[in-house]
């Protein structure tokens, strides 16, 4: 199978590793809108093109695995590339999925491609687990927590206030919340009550740190409604510590069964994670083999991870996945 | 989506009361070995009937949820009855999935109907995030822990031991064990660093325990390769503490990701159940939509939960999955 990447930062780098964890794919391209003398990649064999060329290389890739933002580049790059390519993308814009869908399904249909959206955890994984255990406790309460990791939105957030060199937020969820969630008791949780944030922060120098934590406390949206920890830190500190992309998560259903609704039932589903990132990037190289498995089946159009047969992401064949994980 | 019971123990029952929680589905029948006036079931309107019958409403079932036992009904009987309905089974076997598998595809392929075995968590939601867990992290270790949570196997071991009236047998995780593996350490467990058996038995009257103690955690296969409790407790008590069903359990996987294999990350999925029949239940009704609809869509052939995309358990159409659970 061999695959191209468009879009080379972390994600990208995360998909190219990935890559060379799977015998059965091959990179053949990275794709970037930079200067490809200026980007170079870990792959032997593999070129650098500038994303200009990717439809010359229609005909030489089975999948394109598009790692840009959801904010700007998804909405464009996904319909414009599935027109030439099978494509995956992350896109994480929960309220704009069925327009998202909309566009790349058209685009994908008419050109005989597959269109894989919204591959990742949160939405990717987490939405599989909320629909698997929807369908399975029919009765019963959702909960969502994420972290303890980074939020890159609430880290720029505190980078734009005035006198932050460098900032680092990390969302943590309240033990006691999960707490009371597993032990059944389907508590009804505000906003303060799920989530605590952490937030460290480099000041310049004769910065004035009160008015910051004070500016970082009460930003609305982002902050005013959650309690949130502020340390100064220097730069030296944030480097060493704080560098690397954790993140994670929980999926929880609460549920009743029984012919009076006597039993309480809990299905989670928990992610820890050392690399948000690569994480990431490992879930959209896997439904990348459905993709290319579905397109070859002569399958096309726009998918999520609610219509792929879990068996299509892996490298086994049907017989060994039923002999030996089932 | 009209559907109709074989075999009314503990999962026919949780099967019924799984079929009442969801407004799509309609129990018509249940079909019993024993004489039909002696089965009383909870749903109105719904019949019992003797199980010879069951061809002659071949016509008024959407899917047949076959509730028979792993070692001597569920190989005869979801074949044969392959051959009429669209059949689910909870065949749970391990070893003897393939075979069951080809008995039941060919059944089922002949008379154009769908046949989803080894439907439940443990082959069934548990393989499916170890199926979803090892496409993702591909190079990484797979655990799985069961408990705590009654085992009617070794229960029943421990009934046939002379002196005993009755028994219960929980299986534990051990703790530590479950901790080095969320901590990423990648421990190689024996059977006996994995679970602990914990026993209360009823014993006869004058019986010697000491004797039935030993013959418990000397038995082969069962007990000798645990650590295992055995508590001698009265029928009051054993009526009183001991009458429910619970089990549950973990599947975790921890796998490298990064150029160098530098960053791990932990997968959980965690099953917490008062009810181990009743959450069954609801698995097996939930693929029983899937079997409808992918009989109407005009498939034919034996399926696993590998094999099903996950939509189709779900009431809701795609359109409002996309929007509300994605």
């Amino acid at each position: 199978m061999k695959l191209a990447i468009l879009g080379y930062g972390n994600l990208g780098r995360g998909v190219e590793a990935a890559i060379k964890q799977n015998d059965d794919m091959e990179l053949v391209a990275v794709f970037t809108r930079r200067d490809p003398k200026t980007v170079s990649i870990l792959t032997e064999n593999a070129k650098v093109l500038h994303v200009d060329e990717a439809k010359n290389y229609k005909d030489e890739i089975d999948v394109l695995i598009i790692c840009g933002g959801s904010a700007t580049d998804l909405p464009v790059q996904t319909p414009q590339f599935a027109k030439y390519f099978n494509v995956i993308d992350s896109f994480d814009t929960h309220a704009k999925i069925p327009e998202h869908f909309a566009n790349v399904d058209s685009a994908a249909k008419e050109n005989g491609k597959i269109g894989i959206i919204s591959v990742g955890w949160d939405p990717g994984m987490f939405s599989l687990n909320r629909l698997y255990a929807n369908a399975i406790l029919t009765d019963g309460c959702d909960y969502t927590f994420w972290g303890k990791g980074v939020s890159q939105g609430h880290s720029d957030a505190i980078r734009r206030i005035e006198g932050v060199i460098d900032a680092r937020q990390y969302t943590v969820p309240v033990e006691s919340a999960v707490e009371s969630v597993r032990n059944g008791e389907n508590p009804d949780l505000t906003t303060r009550q799920k989530h605590t944030r952490e937030c460290f922060v480099v000041a310049e120098d004769g910065a004035d740190k009160a008015r910051i934590e004070n500016e970082i406390k009460t930003m609305p949206n982002y902050f005013a409604d959650y309690d949130t920890t502020v340390h100064f830190i220097t730069m030296e500190e944030m480097k060493k510590n704080h560098s690397a992309l954790p993140h994670g998560g929980l999926v929880i259903r609460s549920g009743k069964t029984g012919w009076n609704g006597e039993n309480t039932n809990i299905i989670e589903y928990k992610l820890t994670l050392d690399s948000n990132p690569e994480f990431t990037a490992c879930v959209l190289v896997a439904y990348a083999r459905a993709a290319y498995k579905l397109n070859k089946a002569g399958e096309s159009g726009c998918k999520t991870v609610f219509d792929i047969p879990p068996a299509l992401l892996s490298s086994q064949s049907p017989e060994e996945l039923r002999a030996h994980l089932l």
